[in-house]
């Protein structure tokens, strides 16, 4: 006889006939998963049945706790400052983290961003700051906490003990259809940044075509729990809803997208990333009880910029070195005059990972120099032969596949037509 | 890159979202999943979508006819008989194919019956067969055509040649809560009533608290899948519909239906036993062209019993040696004077299967002696001290938890009190 408190069969048909489970059942399914007892074919069973009859908030609570119990939790209340941090859902050229990490740890806040790689058309912020000659993803907690004394903001690698059974399962949803599912979802991303210990969140929740929901009322809701999972778990939580129809930026890749994040950090860069970096920083702040800060004038006057070398340099790299370049590149070209009435995300996002800027396979390599740089951003006037757009790679055979999956995804339409950008880049905010 | 012409989460993701997968999608799924490129959970996955969002008749019979192309089909068109089979979606205390198999052989038709083990509360046919000294269940083509050619019935082990992916899929279901699943089951019984090769089938699809299916409309929706499953893979088909709300007949266990079989053979038996044969035996003469036999008479004058002894020794059983007695008693007696108004099959089930009549794991042996002996079926006048039921077993240990599965599962009430025997036991019929 097993010494199991539970039977997994019966949980699965608890579930699978809209039942619900108990804070127990959760807790020891979570454990008896990470300890492998319960088989993955079992586990992906209950993952199809959660995907298709839900879950209730009190069962969504239990299984982030439980997914955070199966590891270490860090601890930053020995800091001497307050920790405030962010995550994003992905999205095409987010890169956003790279200028508001080191934003928001200028104002004396500290910025401790557990980060991941990128798998997929939406990239990693690992990945790009990899491509800075030197720099280091992989820190240790004694490193990390003399960082955040110092430079104030850290980015680095979520070691395998923070939330190990999400690690375990996000493997697994992975290849048995169950990814897009609110609950799985939440409790997947919640479980590890509240391992990582901040203080306090702001979710950057995307909707739209380059986001992984393209629905934002289902983004809404995503965002509805998670920030409930955040302040359920002493954890001062608040989401902003933001548009992924169109890239973000103009870089998208990995060296080219620091590239972008720096001229942000001297005062400039696009009018889009501006304001996300801003907007986010506010809330980040706002969380951390500052509510006073000049945010633009810390890009303006180079305060947050000497975070950012503080940060790279505290993790090997060297902010003045050059980045990675291309071997090869492709130019294309405006078909004749008129509007760019549509850049979607999803194509160009498709199109830089098959140039070598993202990976097909978790073990897989990226080519950091590998992307595309937009010329036009939509509602821009074009004139016949202009740059529309370049590619980037060091493999010229790699184009073809990337041309092909911009086929359809950016239009020149004429002056009155409609540009098509999904509405304003921020699209609302959720909190508790 | 893969070769495969499909992506198993595609496949899985449109099952998922409510859609069919096309004839291709599903020969490829089960191929790919017999060969090992599919892996478990993935398989568990796309069966609880299905589970829960369904199949159309299309999907269950390219399913059906996938799994039955999996592995070989018998081909009996040599013989010189119509060959005709029963199957029952199992219940307890149902020894049917015992008294069945030999009386249909006895008019001149070939019952080729492939069958199981029991795991669960139901019995298996060739557990029951195994108490008999000698008899073997391993049977090879060869010896099984000599046998339809001569004795006429062959009860045996289905070999796994028969519907491999059947056999890895319903090990799957098993452990992932996928069972009760009407599309899953029907393609699981037909694809391996279909491999068998019989020309003829009456499926006994039995409802009520010791069946599979509780519900008769579930078991009538089942019952109708089957039988155009059947018709659609050329097996003229036709399904009984059968109460298993109380035990069938006096015996639940191995030796002791056996024993009750051979009671039946020779013109005695059980009343509901002998309905269920002569009906279910007339069905299945009549698919084979034969609507003028004398069932009846088969049973009282011997001509089944002739069958039957040939058929036990053709598979090295001794027809006549005594069958295993169990060492340790106990009997239960009625505790007033009254009517028997309740008895349950599936808490009568469970204590015979607790008793060592059944298995919990496909590896483990069962005992052959154990089992329940009913003294009293529902409707009987019963007076205080009068022996209800006798429990068997070779561990006197088993008692009490045999005793606990019966708590609750019958009833004495006074005269007049309702009898509970959900209705009548031949509940209806599906045809073509």
């Amino acid at each position: 006889m097993s010494i199991e408190p539970f039977d997994v069969v019966d949980l699965i048909r608890t579930k699978r006939d809209h039942g619900a489970l108990t804070t127990e059942q959760v807790n020891w399914m979570v454990d008896a998963y990470t300890r492998g007892y319960i088989a993955d074919e079992q586990m992906s069973a209950m993952a199809m049945a959660i995907f298709l009859n839900g879950m209730e908030r009190e069962e969504v609570r239990d299984m982030t706790l439980a997914m955070v119990a199966s590891g270490t939790r860090l601890d930053f209340s020995g800091l001497s400052k307050k920790t405030t941090d962010k995550h994003s859902t992905g999205g095409v050229g987010d890169k956003i983290t790279l200028p508001l990490a080191p934003l928001v740890a200028s104002f004396g806040v500290a910025v401790p961003q557990l980060s991941g790689r990128g798998l997929g058309h939406t990239g990693g912020t690992l990945d790009k700051l990899e491509s800075i000659p030197g720099w280091r993803a992989n820190v240790s907690v004694d490193d990390m906490m003399a960082q955040l004394e110092g430079a104030g903001a850290v980015v680095c690698a979520a070691g395998s003990g923070l939330a190990p059974a999400d690690g375990k399962l996000y493997a697994l949803r992975d290849t048995t259809g169950t990814v897009e599912c609110i609950p799985l979802i939440a409790s997947s991303i919640m479980s590890k940044k509240i391992a990582e210990g901040t203080a306090a969140l702001v979710l950057d929740v995307k909707f739209g075509s380059g986001a992984f929901l393209k629905d934002i009322e289902m983004s809404r809701e995503l965002a509805k729990v998670m920030v409930r999972l955040g302040e359920d778990a002493g954890v001062a939580t608040r989401a902003v809803l933001t548009n992924m129809n169109v890239p973000l930026g103009l870089a998208i890749g990995n060296a080219n997208e620091v590239r972008e994040s720096v001229e942000v950090l001297a005062g400039g860069g696009p009018a889009d990333i501006v304001e996300l970096t801003v907007t986010l920083a506010r809330h980040m702040l706002a969380l951390a009880g500052i509510t006073d800060a000049d945010v633009e004038g810390a890009l303006a006057n180079g305060q947050a910029m000497d975070t950012w070398r503080a940060m790279i340099a505290a993790q090997g790299g060297d902010p003045g070195a050059a980045l990675p370049v291309a071997r090869e590149q492709h130019v294309v070209t405006a078909d004749r005059d008129g509007v760019l009435v549509e850049q979607q995300a999803l194509p160009f996002g498709i199109a830089a990972w098959r140039l070598g800027a993202g990976r097909a396979r978790k073990q897989d390599p990226v080519d950091h120099a590998a992307g595309i740089d937009l010329h036009a951003k939509p509602g821009d006037v074009v004139t016949k032969g202009q740059p529309l757009f370049t590619m980037h790679t060091n493999e010229a055979a790699r184009f073809d596949r990337a041309l092909e999956a911009l086929e359809g995804g950016y239009r020149i339409g004429v002056a009155g037509d409609e540009v098509v950008t999904g509405g304003p880049l921020i699209a609302g905010v959720v909190e508790a």
